[in-house]
């Protein structure tokens, strides 16, 4: 039996509210804000009066899950905690859906997690050694298990004990009947931003949109290190660790987050325009217009537009509506399948050379796709712009960024990507750029951007995932740019 | 026991394909990409090889009806018609679900239908008179119980001689074991497309975003007053009255269809763009930006903008998830509850003057929330600017506008309305301007558009209707702009 | 496309209440009590105040139709009608689902049928002609169509019209907003009784054990040719036909009724109990015990044993859990698959001579099954006693007996049967016997049985069944004893 | 937050089987016909050969849990175990649902459960104190976190050292990759049965009745403190404990098992049969005819009429459709609801002196009710006879019989009991009368039964439930009969 090292815990979203008569109902608002972090399961848990944790969660969206209202109605108490989740292939049974549960005699912890510990199959192995049983596949119960097991006299304590043991990208949301805690880990990978309701309450949550779909103000975001305790008397700050240093995902701002969420006091709608101006000052090509994958690249497509001087057009259109679907085409009807995503305008594009904007590649079928799309419908040429440098290395602190041989960009130089896509022209906005777009005000010392996905640069060491760690064939590689090579 | 005089079969999709070895997973493709024309139900009847009609319907998304593989499955056959639909409280019962199918010893018939009758009840009435039953409250049933007692010898003729006593909108689909028949309504006031797939096959679609999507190339449109029949020998199109005059639905191209279809040669999207154009520069307002409501307002703001010379900003977002939701949302949270739907970005809109681009006014609430959603994230101004005159009449040929009583525009002045809804300025396109913005190339003797939204000028007579018509109080009222009165 | 002349509507149960405040859930009640007329669909209609017929029903058991709450409390009103289904293949449609509800201007009408009719095809071809248009492939439907092109003035004598005009076995329910109607065929085929709550109000159904749990008290049988009319002033019996001859069928008194029901004043359990004792007397055979097939041949076994005065044991369990799955089993489980529904006891049936009482064989396969069963259980002999006479003839009014070449009775002698069952030996009940044991009072001048399917003497002319009719292979055959013909 | 003393895991069905081609169907058979030991919930894990374990689970019946092909067909692997579960009221939840599955980085386990553990909350306080997290509310992981902490080399060691630890009565099943292990109490409370396939194959399983019913021939009853470890060399035997006495529990023999199965030898339904002889011996009371409480006391019935000379007759028939109903009905209706389940046969009743048959009494509410219904269908008297003597003393090894507070034979004389009750008079089967009727063959030193439930004579210390244990308030009283008293 090979146990694959392979993060689990990938891409969520999470909600708390303490002290709330509506805490179920609100949360599934948060929740509901937050799920393009995760489509694949949900799941809220409450604490009743009783101090009883009751939850419901299932395999799917929100608004699937939650498909009768007794299932949120039975929710009843003043505080709970919600997650949405992204789950890779494996990894989909009903016990991996957070949050995960967990039984005391004393009474019982609700927990929801969003990132990635990259020490979590050694300190798995060494606490099943030690008569642990873990009821998922899901390493998010390695800090539980940590928890369990120390001897301070509080739970905040023991959990501070078990949070210095675990390495890696983490914001955790843990509810008992007498507390929720929030906890960040040293890096701040990922956002983490406490709220506040009309009536005071507090409200933590991971992104900012999903404080103004409840109503709550924004107070501060979650430093790294921090542990957040909230109960009847308010909130209470305190840090678990002093080794500390800011290393926010770039990914957030490039193509994760929300446009309207603001993540360490920069709007994510904003930061990708600035992508778009750098990107097109980098590389003031002659076209008639600008496109925009819809929808999480119409910002930076904006920002291209308005630096480049050329209109802004609508010419993909995206399906609104839920394309989930069991259908497996046959061979000849796969495109077609595929096209109820995406369409192209013709009317916009026939004709016309196109500034084709995206905000990545990762494996390079999409773009290939769009590209022939775009082509199909009477493009004259088109040109591929990503709003972001080549993406060579993956990520190991909770975005799902494939292994290093899946990524294009790691595998060939830019002129075999853009032979490769069919694009007329390749262009990505270089690290310095993507830098000075973000503008990361520097609000405390040493702190900054995670972009080591791009360069290799980790800012922490990778444990478990060390061994198996494979350097980009074009580890050596810094060309940002290339042209389809006419065929001879 | 009241009959209330209400239409039943409005804002509909309809898709048929005859011969071809995907024909239900064909007409699943196509009415996916229609599912912006009606998402209350779905259904689609497949022609299996014996000559039997075969189908699945049911209430909610198509993918919500077709979300067992076995359901799409057992629809075998060559042929297959299907249909997405709006329907309207009180209508919802599965028995209104389209496909309807008319069992016949003699054979089966499937109908859908995109539109509305406007003498369907005097009809009925007479129909029932004479023994006939209904097995819908449907008003699309009327056809059927009329070619069931027609004379004629074949049942294209006694499809002609029932078509030719049904008045109003209507674009049909009929399947039997021997042809697939289309018919449009003698205004043609609904689109419908023939296409054909590469195979050879023919496809008749509301809308030519439906042959893209399923690898069809456009044919032509289906003409006023023509019936189309479609068998192994190919199509021919005959008519079924000469007395024909287009009148197509400009509420097609102002919000309804989807931007990347075209009707009768005009794209969608483009027709908007135009209609913003006309729009500023009808009212060439001092803002900072210009943002449109997504999605259905994106392409007359950038119309707006780009003859504005002002930037178009993405200032509000729309949840691309499922909003559907049993939840009644108490009191204090059902503002919160709308916000599911859509956020502004307060980075983007703050401290700014805004021309807030929207396609109509119906009954103004949604208006007024998205204006006070902008000034609660720090927009300094908000001018509303509606891609379309004053909408005051209701539409009796298939789009679910509301009674007179209910529009807005036929109840106030737009200084009224204005002051209402909050906007420190509030602007509409003129009628003229619209008509410019469309430009609908006039490849028929006498075709045109319907604008009897705007003026009250039906191109038929209302029949049933008539009684019940009311006058907007504001029929005589002309003004498009006002000021918002400032606080004395 | 042929049309096959096959009766869709057989072997259903229906119950109706009119001014009850829980007319749905009391029909619920009611039709739980009547699912062993049918377990392939179930529906309720109910009328509410406004006077709109609302209803709903679907494919399966009674508590899986109403599995949401919501499906119960939606049909508000004081008038309701039910009625549980046995499909054959081909007609499960959900159109097919009873009560059918039709709509007119003036009111909707529903529906609900247990029978079947001997003239419908030939009717549905005539009205067909006329512009009829049927929504189901039920022949229920012929009724109403009838009664829509009567010119009678009130809706109750349009009803007699068609009543007159239609043959075979029916017992009708008929709601509108003014008034509840049942309605019985000239022969009376099928059972259907009134009762009173309580309350005074008025319940028409199917059989007695459904007043029973419903708390009504017994009034009176429907008799042949009647139509009774309920509304607030109670309820009015009028004949439609003078034209009346009682043929109850003998098959609901043999197998098909619950046990706790009275036919005709004629307890269903102790006509069974006096089938076996007929049977025994008729029969002396030398055994050990008798074990009675579960559940349906329990009482007569019971009269077997006592005629026989050796005990009756216990000797088969039938699994009471559902066994309805959609598991097709590989072959070599197959057997175990029919194994979940019945199991011999091993410690009653070893090494015993065992009188197997059943009460018909239709194929003979369950029989061969059943038998097989006991002799791997150890049984040194099994008497296979059926508790009717042989059936030869299929039924034309209602019950879902086999065309004449699937009867085993039909083709082949009784020791030919004796021999293929595998039985030391095959006894079957006079048809003297089963009238005598039946005993019905003679209450009514020329009323009686119907026991065509014994001996072919059918009450009325079979009409569109007419053609295709087979007479059996043992047509002149009158043996009622075999014995096992020895391995020579 | 108080931890409440409560067994969860009482009354349920196992099935195991290695090493069959179809495992998981295998056991799908078996469950379904150990349903009547547990109708909460269902769930079946098998283990792939990847040595991967995938399971499906639910809440609800085994059909109910498996409603789609894809459930069971997911179960791919040569080796499976399931479970069908009693839940109690707080228990509910998807998490307590069987067989559990535990996740280690060496591989995974899966466990069912039948029994109750009497020394589990003692056990578990200790474990959480050193760490230990519960994934469930069940008792049952307490053996596998014993497990877990042991010291020895092989998992079938540690799995040894675990079972010397717990306490009370439990028949376990565990799967792994290698082996599947059986494992029963010192006791021997709970029936465990070894049978063998056609295929040589071998199964584990808690009646003999699921042997029979996937087509496997009995081997041998599983012993007191026995361990049973199968794999593909076949099965050992070996003993974790020599410290056994047998106990089994007579409540099995009384109304728990399946008449079919055979327990230690002797046949369920013979042996109810003999009780009803003995209790007919004891009590010679003049009636015109016995009726048993269907389907439980049909056996008994029968020997409580061979030994009094009377007919056995069905007085009573069970409903046999499913009455699982989300309705709660409105209070004039509530008795109707109960009629559901059970109806009297006035035909059989009316006028006579009955011998009602009845397993046992718990409350005495049904009983009540049933006696109710018999006199209101008219029989002149009602002698309710019990072939089990007075219940006093709850059950702590694994069937769920109430609290002390809750038996009405604990709080109330048998003269009590039957004026409450509404009988004419009430009979109890003697302690002496059920071991006769029982006769258990005492094949091993030391056998017996466990009878605590009647004389409060528990095999074993109670542990964790001694401090709540409750004498009755009947504890010295040993009455088994009374009469009404007349009415003065």
């Amino acid at each position: 039996m090979a146990t694959e090292v392979k993060s689990l815990n990938e891409e969520c979203g999470i909600f708390g509210v303490w002290n709330d008569s509506q805490a179920a109902l609100r949360t599934y608002f948060g929740l509901h804000s937050l799920q393009h972090r995760g489509q694949e399961g949900a799941g809220i848990v409450a604490c009743n009066d009783a101090g009883t944790l009751v939850g419901h969660k299932g395999i799917g969206l929100l608004a699937d899950v939650f498909d009768r209202p007794e299932y949120l109605n039975q929710l009843i108490g003043k505080s709970a905690i919600g997650h949405v989740r992204y789950g890779t292939a494996g990894s989909r049974g009903i016990e991996n859906i957070q949050p995960l549960q967990f039984h005391f005699l004393s009474g019982d912890v609700a927990l929801a997690h969003n990132g990635n510990l990259t020490n979590a199959v050694s300190l798995r192995k060494k606490l099943e050694q030690n008569g642990a049983i873990f009821q998922s596949n899901s390493d998010t119960e390695v800090l539980i298990q940590l928890v369990a097991r120390q001897s301070e006299a509080s739970f905040e304590d023991r959990l501070k004990a078990g949070l210095k043991q675990i390495c890696g990208g983490f914001a955790y949301l843990l509810l008992t009947d007498e507390a929720m805690y929030a906890a960040l880990d040293p890096n701040g990978f990922r956002p983490l931003v406490i709220g506040q309701l009309e009536s005071g309450s507090y409200v933590v949550t991971s992104e900012t949109c999903a404080l103004d779909v409840v109503g709550a103000k924004f107070v501060r975001d979650v430093h790294p290190g921090e542990l957040i305790k909230i109960d009847d008397s308010g909130y209470r700050i305190s840090k678990y660790t002093n080794q500390t240093q800011l290393s926010i995902c770039s990914m957030e701002y490039i193509y994760f987050a929300r446009p309207d969420s603001n993540i360490y006091g920069v709007n994510v709608h904003m930061a990708r325009q600035r992508m778009g101006n750098e990107l097109a000052k980098e590389n003031n090509i002659d076209v008639d217009m600008v496109v925009g994958v819809p929808n999480s690249s119409l910002s930076a497509a904006a920002g291209v537009a308005a630096q480049l001087q050329v209109p802004n057009e609508m010419g993909l259109i995206k399906n609104q509506y839920s394309t989930r679907t069991f259908i497996q085409p046959i061979k000849e009807l796969r495109e077609q399948g595929v096209k109820m995503k995406l369409s192209a305008v013709k009317a916009v594009v026939a004709g016309k050379k196109i500034a084709l904007v995206d905000d990545s590649i990762v494996r390079g079928t999409t773009s290939q796709y769009i590209v022939k799309l775009l082509k199909e419908a009477g493009a004259k040429s088109v040109h591929l712009m990503i709003s972001s440098p080549p993406l060579k290395y993956p990520c190991f602190y909770g975005i799902d960024i494939e292994k290093t041989r899946d990524l294009m960009a790691a595998n060939l130089t830019v002129a075999q990507m853009c032979q490769q896509i069919g694009a007329d022209s390749l262009h990505f906005l270089s690290l310095p750029g993507l830098v000075k777009a973000i503008g990361l005000k520097q609000t405390a010392p040493n702190e900054g951007l995670c972009v080591a996905y791009f360069n290799g640069d980790y800012p922490t060491s990778l444990y478990d995932y060390e061994a198996g760690f494979e350097t980009p064939k074009t580890a050596g590689e810094y060309e940002l740019s290339a042209t389809m090579k006419p065929v001879s």
